[in-house]
């Protein structure tokens, strides 16, 4: 009998170790007869989760991610802290996150997302302090850093160089959609003019193909990922959103669309993470975060499209293919793998976080059933809180990972806890499950030791 | 590199501990050359079965169930006899099994369909013995119980309450066609009031959707169960055979193709667990057990419509279909998995035992070819014989389980020897098997360390 | 929770053994930070190839096959040499290998395609002394072998039945193509008789399918094995490139595209093992040697078909779907597992070997992008050279497999040293990797952690 070893070796090594509350076999949480074997057990809670949990998880989280985001101007050498705003010197820069956690980039704009979200769903202003913390340092430090550029040319060394001058959909899109959020919420500082340059590098700046779909030259001429659906898509549709002009909106739409057609696969219903124009008939790598990123851009796109947009029934029917494509590969533990289709790779937190927040969101907004989808969402959160330790860190996300060829790199990209795509997802998900669980429109049954989110509205009886 | 944390903790705990003969690497049974490194090593036996081994492995099942079932009338309270039938009294039940299998359940009706198999396949009256004691008790008892519950109103409390008003498929369809089977083969007292009662039920007292098709309002208003054309079809089908009504066999063909039409996925050639008229397009589950119920459905049909009516061929072709997509999945230990498409969820006892017995019989009966699939049913029985353990308990399977909407709650049913659901299908397999092997239509060849089932009357050479 | 027990447990006691260079995480090659933990960690090198290494491989590869293919006449008995070659003796036999390596054997024509491409990227005339040395030694002793069977009537007893009178194409066909390539490269004595005898039989000794399918009797008549496609195509297409006749190339072509008609499953793009005439619609079995040697024929032909040939864009198409396939497979690991489709059988070195060299080599003859192939063909190596042991002997090849029905049958094929199935592939994948590395029409970046194969004259941007 053969296996493959290093697989076994690694997987013996690894299997005891680290991840947060993965506490062994439990038993169904509302067991009504819990010496009966028919009972069955869980590698993570089985259950209807509990608002007071949900909260105190999201609030960990909160307090994990302000304690290592500063926002103090600091010299590289050293790290003391600059106070003269007025006379730039040439080795200032943003004081380094402990936790590697940049506030300017695009993960940073997820994690605004969900702060905002968890504000709204608990109406706990503490989750949005973080928010209006971190965009009146960038509103207050920018003049600074611009004088910084002008007197030393310091170009992509300034810590500011994402703000000052956007180069890629990294640098603009999440950070820019996060800014107009935050202003619709009545959060931070006046950011227009800064809105105006990322939201330029967006709708006007990246490169594009011929017929108008946002694409890299990474890593070669010329590439799509499906990572900028979310890169390129909610600042476009916040723009329309804020500026009420349709171009934004018709850009968006077009973007979801044709990216669709390089990168989607009908038979599987699954994205794969990039295509290039070298050779568009390549095997495909169904990486988890990109299939979320590219559901989450839909669904930002469709909370602020217009109905009357043409658009919105095509963006719609493709949200929930994907969705119906995701939610076939849901793993036995509740969380989805890093290669969706590759049971033997890792369970992976970011990619599920997202696809938490998204079915959970898009039954909240009435674009999917809740009958087929409302127990996925509740046993990816269960598998998902686990993942969320006491100190608030989010553990077992993939490091950021490029548009590679091969699956050898994919299944070993590490994951880490400073990885800070897992964190706005998770918050997300954790507020979108709050809404859920109160939503009026459905009812939640424990029956038969499973769970039912049935609609309280459910379609006539087709029995005589 | 990182792995699904508990589900390797909780194999590595559970990896060595209980299941029967599982005992390690095996050389191939009839090897010339055992000290030869080509030879391989096997988990289960990888041999042509013995048919005294198999009947061996029966007969302890049997001995088994005929132990744990009794057939007596007691007090609820305390467990003493009741012996005075004329007079009945409220807390008079019928004794529980030590097992917990009820002798009115589905289960039993599947079990007496492998008892009246092994009978006609070994001429061994004790088989149906217990299947003549049973059904004895269940007409001797009947009318004690029917005055109990005019007296006493005890509704579903009363023990006999599914044979005296059935509510349910599960109710009425396994058991109704094991008595109309019992009857043809001379079994047992003459049972036509209670199958004009369950019969009743499964043909006109059952919901069904508006085309016909038989529903229930579990979990929500309305599902469609694969498992119910196994609770359904079957009986149907021996009214069509006892009677020699056609309504009944149109009814039969009409169910197995509409619930096909509803759930079964033609890509995978498998069948979804259930279907729900709120969301047609959801996500699929491929149950094994479903699966199992719907090819023994079809199975039991063929066995019985006259081979003029219009839909034998119809329905032959979909088991055909059927099969080739189960044999698909076959696992590389013999069995089949809990979830037929995810090689990571268990190895399950009842799916593979029906499998195996329909594999079996259907070549047995001509339907599908002996090359194909004879050394596919040999496998399956190999590894399905080690779950029979010295007891006469059958090993691994998954206890009851309903239509539910994620992976964790089917991943994580658990098995156990008290589910009956496991007993009837292997008792059918066995004797399946011990026809098969002494076929006078094939020549089973063991050649190169593998096996070959060659029918008699091969097709002619196309070779010039 | 339930795991498939006896996988676990000889899992886990196999898990720690035997492969060679399997030493455990490594970190990235060319880590510029080794400390980062965005580096991961891999179970086999991830890095660029270096081509001292390769060739080092390659060199004690055939050093180990040189030490264990004796050619000398010895008596059966007692094994003492015969010298004297006029009077042939009953028991004469060509002397046996420690390795159990047969000269005549058709995994011997791999051996010699792999070696004569190792001196040709090379140009290390030690390669091909072995081929010089066998191909010698088959001249002078036929004359000996062919006394003795008219002497004493060994018929398939004679240690040179192959070569005096083939009698599948197992006999014949790789010998026959080696002997031909061996003729074109100057290497070895003139075998045009004995080209003769082998080319005779594949072109019009085998029996065919009336449509003139290279077909065999085994295991049921009439069955076709992918595998064939090797056994058969490039002899054909051999004798096509030294006799100019048209006939046999497109019985070449005709027959890769009639049994990729039988063969091929469009929807996964891979080859099933083998067909049957009993049975079309069975299901089917994605072994992974028997896709090399139908990708491995395909590549062999075009490399000496006119492309004014019709067949040629044919064949190219095919090859490149099945390339498209088998890429689509490949493990977290590199290699590929034994059947594709199932990542619970093993990793098999072979079939992996087979289609690094396919895949380099289609991307060196321009056949298939290197940006999509290049890393894939790679990773490839870097999990194959891992199997290359410091003796020189090839790790981790299933044995010789017959065309069977069961799964079981398929994922317990022991895997052994002695199979020299992995041999002549291992040779061929790294000469072609040499090659690959040095292409002048690419260039390989090592970017992001990853590896990118760029074409030095890529497509031009479609960007704006």
């Amino acid at each position: 009998m053969h296996f493959p070893k290093n697989l076994l070796c690694a997987a013996m090594l690894a299997a005891c170790s680290s991840l947060a509350h993965a506490a062994g076999p439990l038993p169904i949480a509302d067991s009504k007869h819990p010496g009966d074997p028919g009972e069955g057990s869980y590698p993570v809670p089985y259950k209807m989760p509990a608002v007071a949990e949900i909260t105190a998880s999201l609030e960990r989280i909160r307090g994990y991610l302000d304690s290592v985001t500063p926002t103090r101007v600091v010299h590289k050498q050293g790290g003391a802290a600059i106070t003269d705003m007025a006379t730039p010197v040439a080795d200032a820069i943003v004081e380094p996150s402990k936790g590697d956690f940049g506030i300017m980039v695009y993960e940073m704009g997820v994690v605004h997302a969900g702060l905002l979200r968890a504000r709204a769903v608990t109406g706990d202003a503490r989750f949005t302090a973080m928010t209006e913390r971190h965009l009146t340092f960038l509103n207050d430090a920018l003049p600074y850093f611009r004088a910084q550029e002008q007197r030393f040319k310091l170009d992509r060394a300034n810590s500011f160089a994402r703000m000052l001058k956007p180069q890629s959909l990294d640098d603009a899109g999440s950070m820019c959609a996060a800014m107009i959020r935050a202003r619709f919420a009545g959060i931070g500082p006046d950011l227009s003019a800064q809105i105006a340059v990322c939201g330029a590098w967006v709708s006007t700046g990246q490169a594009r193909l011929k017929d108008g779909t946002l694409a890299r030259n990474r890593p070669q001429d010329w590439s799509l990922w499906a990572d900028d659906m979310y890169m390129g898509v909610p600042a476009l549709a916040e723009l329309g959103h804020m500026t009420g002009q349709r171009k934004y909106f018709d850009d968006a739409v077009g973007n979801v669309l044709r990216m669709s057609h390089y990168m989607f696969n009908p038979q599987l219903n699954l994205y794969t993470h990039g295509w290039n124009a070298n050779n568009p008939d390549a095997p495909q790598f169904y990486w988890g975060r990109a299939n979320g990123w590219a559901v989450l851009a839909m669904s930002d796109l469709l909370d602020v499209l217009p109905k009357s947009h043409p658009g919105y029934p095509k963006v719609l029917a493709q949200l929930r293919t994907s969705l119906r494509g995701i939610a076939q590969y849901q793993s036995g533990e509740g969380l989805w793998h890093q290669m969706l289709d590759r049971n033997d790779s890792y369970l992976e937190t970011s990619a599920s976080a997202i696809f938490v927040y998204t079915f959970a969101h898009a039954i909240n907004q009435g674009w999917i059933s809740p009958a087929t989808y409302g127990s996925i969402a509740q046993a990816g959160w269960n598998a998902l809180s686990a993942r969320i330790n006491e100190r608030g860190q989010v553990e077992g996300t993939c490091v950021g990972t490029t548009f590679a060829s091969d699956q050898v790199y994919y299944y070993h990209r590490p994951t880490s806890v400073d990885a800070l795509h897992g964190y706005g997802p998770t918050l997300l998900a954790g507020a979108e499950m709050i809404k859920l669980i109160g939503n009026p429109a459905l009812t939640i049954e424990s029956k038969l030791r499973t769970f039912h989110y049935r609609p309280n509205s459910a379609a006539r009886p087709k029995s005589e």
